[in-house]
């Protein structure tokens, strides 16, 4: 087991990686504790739930990231008789944490939570940067705070009931950060891709730390997303126009993202050939897609439609090296360009 | 002109003591600037705002304060197409304010924002602290954030418009700042009532300076109001109470508390008799109630129904002496005895 610590702007955070959910009622030391996870985890793991915690059950999906999910938690949280001392864990994946969180830090102007993550996506992401909120009019995560969980819990054998696909997704995260910011963890990657994927012990708890550490290090200088932090997007400005425009799973979609990107940086000199193809088969070692059959139309379509977008130029983050990220102001109809490679 | 700066943890806030609304454009400095505010304000002031600035209207009360009225303005958000530089301006009185700085805190996760309050009381209270919300399921504040606007305009022409008896009370809350913390501001208040009433320039950006000091100084030391930012709740456990059960406004009815919190601290030996009457005497100079028919067990159901209450003892606010406020543990019964009193 291994505990990382985050001390952002918001308060301190605890992320224990490797622990298991049967603790849980160590970590939320509180009067009173409600659980808030969806229907599947529930049916899955509601079983290690700690007794005498309630339970708030939302629906499945993206659909179910709202503002009416959000008053229906208010509603329980009025209901169960939620106070300042009292405790909220989110127990799920990044749809339960996102709309969780947002709950929990406006009711009362914000009350103590922590997390359960409950696929890797989760444990890698959506649990860690203080992000959470929801969905309003088809914009994703339009509305929501910045508000750092006081601690998540990273149960590897929750990530065992996880679908391969599923799994594998939620790997493309760990690869981002690696080759934005961690040389020696892409070097790790390369080697143990196949303990990590079986979810062995002693890879799968190092490669999370050192992911976090990257995560960690980047939101601390910028907790509110005003610069460095726009690193963490490597990979994602093509990567939701594809995710958006095509059936792709959030980290496949990045996967492709993120070869774009080091063929972009390729293409600009910044980066060596044979360290495109590295962050190709790296990808490829995952399982994760490194191409798609897509709709060039849609996807520069979505491209233009993205916050990022200045004018006719888009903030995008490209590799100086292997290992070291820089965010530049590049044209579209360059970004262009790379859509119609990669198709 | 006076202006008073607040460092808080969530950034830096600009009170600008007797600034015109006519210069406003000078403090909000953005692409894309948006104005919310009520039909009366735009009524009466609409033509101060600066051209070029979208304005979006919600409708007067408190039944106003509600998530359905913050869905409308993410909408208009989203209509004039705002972005992390846009700029998001409350002009109103406290529910303006409230609402406007929890719409613009968690549209996509916090936007710049600023106030104009058209109130005295929203002058005093609802623009600085970074306290901002709406009311849920007739809960008052039940959801929000603590956020402060990055500049709050004190504009004194705005006061002339206010009927006199919402002029008093503004007052009231002042008048708690000085006897809570600032025994000086006590004193000027004494010799200097009638000027500060007929909104005398150099008595009233005085009086608001020091005002905002004793807060500020408060809010500075616990902004999330875990400990010592309950002073400010000095005579609100009963004056909500009575808000609640009367027709009273928040300052009248915060009048009422004021004096029962003074004389509950005659009571137990920590004011002297005439320090007692010296409160009530300055809230009588003010216009302010200081007593009220009130029907003695609504009072006492409503205070038992307090979010501070814990089991038979009450957090309750005290006096020391004039100009120092102590936060104490009292009986339930010890609160009823002085209800019964003032009725």
């Amino acid at each position: 087991m291994k505990v990382f610590k985050i001390n952002g702007k918001t308060g301190t955070s605890e992320i224990v990686i490797g622990e298991s959910i049967k603790n849980l009622s160590k970590y939320s030391k509180s009067n009173k504790c409600v659980i808030v996870t969806d229907t599947n985890v529930n049916a899955l793991c509601g079983a290690f739930f700690p007794s005498g915690f309630e339970v708030i059950e939302i629906g499945i999906g993206e659909q179910n990231k709202t503002l009416s999910t959000v008053e229906k938690l208010y509603e329980k949280f009025l209901e169960f008789g939620l106070d300042r001392a009292s405790y909220v864990i989110g127990i799920g994946g990044g749809i339960v944490c996102d709309v969780t969180g947002f709950a929990a830090s406006t009711y009362l102007r914000g009350i103590r939570f922590g997390f359960v993550p409950t696929t890797l996506l989760a444990q890698v992401d959506a649990s860690l940067g203080g992000k959470n909120g929801v969905n309003f009019k088809g914009y994703k995560n339009l509305i929501g705070t910045f508000n750092q969980p006081e601690f998540v819990l990273c149960d590897f054998e929750m990530l065992k009931t996880l679908p391969i696909r599923e799994l594998k997704s939620g790997f493309a995260e760990i690869i981002k950060h690696a080759i934005i910011a961690d040389i020696q963890l892409f070097s790790y990657l390369e080697k143990n891709y196949e303990n990590a994927l079986s979810l062995h012990r002693t890879e799968i708890e190092k490669i999370l730390y050192d992911s976090f550490a990257v995560k960690s290090k980047i939101v601390s200088m910028d907790e509110t997303e005003k610069g460095e932090r726009r690193k963490l997007n490597f990979g994602h400005t093509l990567g939701h126009a594809i995710e958006k425009t095509t059936g792709l799973l959030h980290g496949e979609a990045i996967s492709i993202g993120i070869i774009a990107a080091a063929k972009l940086s390729l293409k600009k000199g910044m980066l060596t050939q044979k360290d495109a193809e590295r962050v190709e088969n790296l990808i490829s070692k995952f399982g994760l897609p490194t191409k798609i059959k897509m709709d060039k139309i849609a996807v520069i379509d979505a491209i233009e439609k993205d916050k990022k977008r200045e004018n006719k130029k888009i903030r995008f983050v490209l590799l100086e090296k292997l290992g070291r990220a820089k965010i530049i102001d590049i044209e579209i109809d360059e970004l262009k360009g790379v859509v119609s490679d990669m198709c």
